[in-house]
């Protein structure tokens, strides 16, 4: 047997890049990027003056501008109380629709969120809706008229699905993502599928297709990735509820970076029928999972609820017929969580470690259960995933790449130089990942047992948003991952404010990762405004709980 | 990448054996096996001339020679019964032990199905829980005074587990197996480990320390394996419930053969903490899973519901929380089954054929709706999994053989060649693999969902039991180790019949493998009285559901 030695951060060696065969990409970029633009129609469109903005701009509520005072109220009610208003006629499909549609074009207009715009579809869809309804007396579901965001790369039947792959860039999908297919069966409004990056392995949103996206609290930072669209549309409310996906991060990042809720479920719960991916095969080692975002907790719930409701089990074998069970809201007493203040990796910078501390005295306050978790293992489970991430020596990526040679991003080489990059795994090698992965799990589980808490609350990422194209820590993320333990990020309603969160300039970075991220989070001022938000992590497989705790959680931290 | 091409009956080449340091674990097996011998009480056992014996005799009932007619009454009754009436006061524990030692004795004299006795305990154990009823006037749970037999692999503490590897002979357990412990917790009596193949990779019993069993029916016979000693014990009723494992139909196969009932569940549903077994680190493409063998239907569904009902999930995160729901019994003429009369690689010989076509015959006279199901995939699934079994190339199993340097038997050689033997396989192999397998699940889902049928029924085994040392061909039962969908063995109450089931010469073998099988039931007359058993699949998850129609498919048939 091949002595197994993973390479932390290794080097990324094989060239896919082939500047001529990209060349004749262009012209395809082109017509896709003309119809993206094509898509933001006059009638939803912000003036060009109001989009006049300097770096660093708040842009968040730009849509404000041009929505009237009830399309603002609609846009401002939570996704579970809109459908129950358009479900009593209070508020037609239409109604709701075109306050969105407005919305989102603003959103895409202020941080290129998009990647597909067709707003005539929703509009028509909504129409239908409220003609079913007005024939009826009754929805066609429990989303009836609820306008849903879209990560691009879920199969969409009869639209182009690329999964930010170029060479993918006229690739049809001739079936429906399940997962998507169960929303629409279930009344949702699809109008927007949202931006991602290049590999998917980004927690960044930079792409050879429609390029970058920023954040919209502060347009020198990232909205975070993959789900990067995702998290600036649904920060800007141009969305109900936005779907995302996550292997290490990509739901947590940009919901935390872009201050909303992020729900990553325990795998198996959700079906994955339907999504592309560049990876090889299936791996089992680390898994992908689909997860919604949101701007209330209770959202969260309504997603899980809809899409366990529909029993996806019945037609995918891989879903775990576990009901989405009714639990009750606990006490704010009744919280009893650990408190992660350094994975002992990546120290958190001073923003993060004061929204910790913030949280951690509110609960304190209400007489909840508060004690301290003494990180353990980190590094070890950081670099197991990050092997299993790349189990296949990144064959299925650098294929994709290869097949237009389009050029590699700064983030993307450093993902596929994870683990031992190029190099395959054996299996051998990844049962014993496998094998450190089970060990961990039960450690954590009995930790948690011990300590006699349901709930870990820890950073989402070292620091606020980065500034695009730099983070390249996963690990306070990526941890929860390879263990499967469920995530909700929530926002503490704090921001990172120059007075009271200057770079701490006297921590000795600890290893090479610590000495490269801790030195991006360089000056107070240019994080302006950045979302201070927090991860709640619960027992595997108990995502009722974690939702239910998390909602709490933020009134505690709110209040 | 390597391209991938699978052996599918590869050659073994690599050499362990090593006599000369074989030598020197001789006295420790000699040792072992006069504890064994000296297990046998005198109070228990057999007389001598009882035991004298044929070729091919059946020994099945021998305990009854010494069993009061209590006795015997009260190993005829089911366990589900036989926990009441202990908890009511009507039996003592120490009476139900006593007359489960004495047959297990007798078990194992007459088929060296035991690899540990400890009969003593058992009876201290029994007495111990007599003396809690009288103090308490409670049980200490619902398998109060339960004699329970386990195969020897699951670590039992204090003792030594070796898992038919020479090598660890002297590995004394220092933790409980989970699921043991949750049976212990509920009251069970331990005072029996069972026999097991070397590499547990036989559907057969022989091993350097303890040798072979027999099959109770006709000790020409194998009991089938790996959960060798199991199915004699739960057929001779040494046990009340028997717990075996099974990854390519290790219960299903010594149930098949011996004519018991065997689950094969779901995977994770039960606990796998502390099983010992030679493969290096833990695969996830294919998994082993425990399970229970009973005489009756009802008492898997009791094992279950013990099992599941102590809430593993709680210290095992790998246990998935779905609680073992009660559903109700299905009416007869509700049974929607589809029938696999040949899954197209090897051929059911005449006394299964017979067992199915009575079966289905049986079935459609109280209106049950019985289809056939046209097998597809199976040559393609079976070579799969093959590859899945070796994917460490071997390297755990070799490493456990050579620390003795023991020798390889025949069916043990077969194993090691399965896949692509000795060769280990690239993790994206796996992976790919794994797409394969998720394909035939959504498949053969939606195959039975296009039938309307709920279950399907199947040989367990192309044949009857084997003669020793024969059986090569897992495809009947491996098959639902990679689709992971549940099974429950049970017997059809015929017999091998000389006079019904003479070999059907005609019959031109399609590959190797079936040429090598087919030719093994060269005789009706050899196999006499080997148990027709046949195999129901359900719905991956499905359990409850399961397990409540093969009774009544039992039923059905027996009537």
């Amino acid at each position: 047997m091949t002595q197994f030695r993973p390479t932390y951060y290794g080097k990324y060696t094989n060239n896919t890049e082939d500047p001529a065969l990209f060349e004749t990409f262009k012209p395809k970029i082109e017509v896709y990027r003309a119809k993206l633009a094509s898509g933001i129609l006059d009638k939803y469109a912000l003036p060009k003056e109001v989009l006049v903005q300097d770096p660093g701009s708040d842009v968040a509520r730009v849509a404000e501008k041009v929505l009237t005072p009830n399309e603002l109220a609609i846009v401002d009610t939570p996704a579970h109380q809109l459908v129950k208003q358009v479900a009593s006629g209070r508020l037609s499909a239409v109604q709701v629709f075109e306050a969105f549609a407005k919305t989102a074009t603003a959103a895409h207009q202020a941080t290129n969120c998009a990647m597909e715009l067709f707003l005539d579809e929703g509009l028509k869809r909504a129409q239908e809706l409220d003609e079913y309804y007005k024939q009826t007396g009754k929805t066609v579901g429990p989303l009836h008229g609820l306008p849903i965001s879209l990560k691009e790369h879920y199969a969409f039947k009869g639209k182009v699905t690329h999964g930010a792959t170029v060479a993918n860039i006229e690739s049809v999908s001739q079936e429906w993502c399940s997962l998507v297919k169960i929303l629409l069966d279930a009344g949702a409004v699809f109008y927007i599928r949202t931006t991602e990056p290049q590999s998917l392995m980004h927690l960044c949103s930079n792409n050879n297709i429609t390029g970058k996206c920023c954040n919209p609290h502060n347009t020198r930072l990232t909205p975070g990735g993959s789900s990067s669209g995702e998290g600036a549309i649904v920060a800007m409310k141009g969305s109900a509820i936005g779907v995302g996906s996550d292997i290490g991060g990509s739901i947590r990042a940009p919901a935390a970076f872009c201050g909303v809720f992020g729900l990553r479920p325990t795998q198996k719960r959700l079906t994955m029928q339907n999504c592309t991916a560049n990876i090889v095969g299936v791996g089992e080692a680390v898994v992908p999972v689909l997860g919604p975002l949101a701007r209330h907790a209770e959202d969260l719930d309504l997603f899980m609820k809809v899409q366990i409701g529909a029993k996806p089990w019945e037609t995918d074998p891989s879903i775990i017929p576990l009901p989405w069970r009714e639990v009750s809201v606990p006490a704010p007493k009744d919280i009893r969580v650990a408190v992660i203040y350094d994975d002992g990796v990546v120290k958190p910078t001073p923003p993060i470690l004061r929204g910790l501390k913030y949280a951690a005295d509110k609960l304190k306050a209400v007489g909840a259960k508060v004690v301290e978790w003494e990180s353990f293992g980190v590094e070890e489970l950081v670099k197991a995933v990050n092997c299993m991430y790349n189990a296949d020596g990144n064959q299925g990526q650098k294929a994709a790449f290869a097949a237009s040679g389009e050029p590699l991003f700064a983030l993307t080489k450093n993902a596929l130089s994870f683990g031992k990059a190029d190099q395959p795994l054996l299996a051998v090698e990844e049962h014993l990942l496998v094998q450190t992965r089970e060990e961990y799990r039960e450690r954590y589980l009995r930790k948690m047992l011990e300590l006699d808490v349901d709930y870990i609350l820890s950073p989402t990422y070292f620091s606020v948003a980065p500034k695009l194209e730099t983070a390249r820590y996963w690990g306070y993320t990526s941890l929860w991952n390879i263990l499967d333990f469920p995530n909700v990020v929530f926002p503490t309603g704090l921001r990172c404010e120059p007075a009271l969160d200057a770079p701490d300039n006297l921590h000795k970075p600890r290893n090479d990762i610590e000495a490269y991220e801790y030195a991006l989070y360089d000056s107070a001022e240019d994080f302006k405004n950045a979302p201070i938000s927090l991860q709640l992590t619960g027992k595997r497989w108990f995502d009722e709980e974690l939702v239910k705790a998390a909602g709490v959680v933020h009134q505690i931290v709110l209040a």
